[in-house]
């Protein structure tokens, strides 16, 4: 059985939101099991268990804020070189429109890539001019039915990854999914 | 008296639109003289010509479509190294939210840092959850007063850097300029 | 019987050095269908008939040459979103150390993201001080072993994480491949 | 009177070899005033008195190590929005070629912009396939001269800026300077 790990920091709320969408939208792919934890909480085990990791932060000068590298950077000793292979993707809020939650996405992905993580982005629009190419990169909070749908559509592609390359579920590939990829 | 040039591409017009937003900011600091040409009737004179350099295209694959990476690539042979210094800046419009402005906005900067250009974002926000600090970074099309805002932002401190660090003028330091920047 | 597809391009011969050996990594993971293309004579059916893809570009401007992002512009509207889920690497050589080829490798995999592919770096040092967490990127071309090892190590890698992945080889998974990782 | 301050953080020592030498390139452009700390004893201080900053840390997963990212989120409340226009670049070591010594340039640079900051690599080579195009970013501790004169050249440009765009003293351009710029 597949499991999706979502870590997420939060100081204003706006990112733990979208990490509750990442998480519903995880938890609607059959046969997945799905944790999440906000980083104070979590430990390298979480990071051991997973298959699929959704790695979430605020956007801080357009990149990870501290504490949280803080967790990546201090796992170095023990994990690096031992995680390779997981599957991992990236959300983040920033203060605006333009603010630098793209890059933090990017920062995020780099991070995992460090570790040997294969990370994605999804070519889904899930509403008109509202699209997740590199991770979910809003705004503040997740506020109208589209913005959350794209936090719900990287937690599902996330465990659709999961199931197809994890656990061989043919059938969970994003391709054979029925839902309006590019409207 | 400094001169900015703004250099763009466009297929839909939304960049276009962007453009012609950037160069009414550029144009509302005194003492500068603006100039614009899209990519494919503009030569290395006009960047010879300009202290500041306003660099804008759409967002393909969160990226510089080849027609303009091509201009700056066939550059190289005659004039790289001969414009370090000028001052560069960036927009992009992308198909969507999520879509890669921002990491274009970036890569932008990346090939003017490349040819020693001195290149910089902006802090203000121009209303709640609108900003650009790495550059003006719109989905689709500049629609609302806040969009268009954005670029116009980026013209005006684009012109007033040239006013301020290129012509002398002390009180065209942003920090000098009777605006509100951090609504 | 998983295929890797490597497609380059080169003017001077430095990344066409770097590609042969990086099919030469390739072609050394037993069931791994190896093709190698320059861009020029590669089509869409390369990437369609892919499982996994090296892309390897030289740096121009720190960035992907208009050459190579032509191809993958141009792709865009057959190609797009049909060819989601395919595993990618990069590797890229620049003009000197400090030059850009890292950026250039994380520039390409952002391209290859934004197909939806999954992209992924290497842990592994082949020789100390030598290593490539974001692809194989160097200065001219390939000429030192350990120089060598690394487009080597890229391209092995890639045919273990399709034979891992898309095969289902469990004893392909990297962490089971004896070689020293971490000299 | 322009000022330059270098504000590093380093374990091994690697990233403080190339402060000292950055430094050492500073001290060389007459007129400049050049202050020099590790992180732990900067304070905000420091980043008001200058009017060029030269930011270097190691290479910690492609990214800035939690230690210095802390400073730099933490001055968020104080010092943003007041310290716009500074010019800043940046130096990187890292464990090994392609470990991601040219992207933590990159990242620190985008901090930077973030600030407002105005930042610039440099076109020079200061050796045969030795440069600097994003700051200086190496494997490990300077070594050769080449290496050594990479860290030098970085100090030395920043102090031209400084000189030419701060003080005003038209023969710091680095064009005016006389030395082989693409040996």
């Amino acid at each position: 059985m597949g499991k999706v790990f979502i870590q997420y920091y939060s100081k204003t709320g706006n990112t733990r939101q979208m990490a509750d969408l990442v998480a519903q939208g995880a938890t609607s792919v059959e046969g997945i099991d799905v944790r999440m934890k906000i980083v104070e909480e979590s430990t390298i085990d979480d990071i051991y268990w997973a298959d699929g990791i959704a790695l979430g932060t605020p956007c801080h000068l357009a990149s990870v804020p501290w504490e949280v590298k803080k967790f990546w950077d201090e796992m170095v000793s023990e994990g690096w070189g031992k995680i390779d292979g997981k599957i991992g993707c990236a959300f983040s809020s920033s203060g605006g429109l333009g603010g630098g939650a793209e890059i933090t996405c990017i920062e995020l992905l780099t991070i995992m890539m460090n570790y040997g993580f294969m990370v994605f982005g999804i070519t889904d629009y899930v509403a008109p001019l509202r699209t997740l190419h590199y991770g979910a990169a809003l705004p503040g909070e997740p506020r109208t039915q589209a913005e959350k749908d794209i936090c719900i559509r990287l937690g599902q592609r996330l465990a659709e990854w999961v199931s197809y390359y994890v656990d061989g579920v043919e059938e969970n590939h994003p391709s054979k999914v029925p839902y309006d990829r590019f409207k």
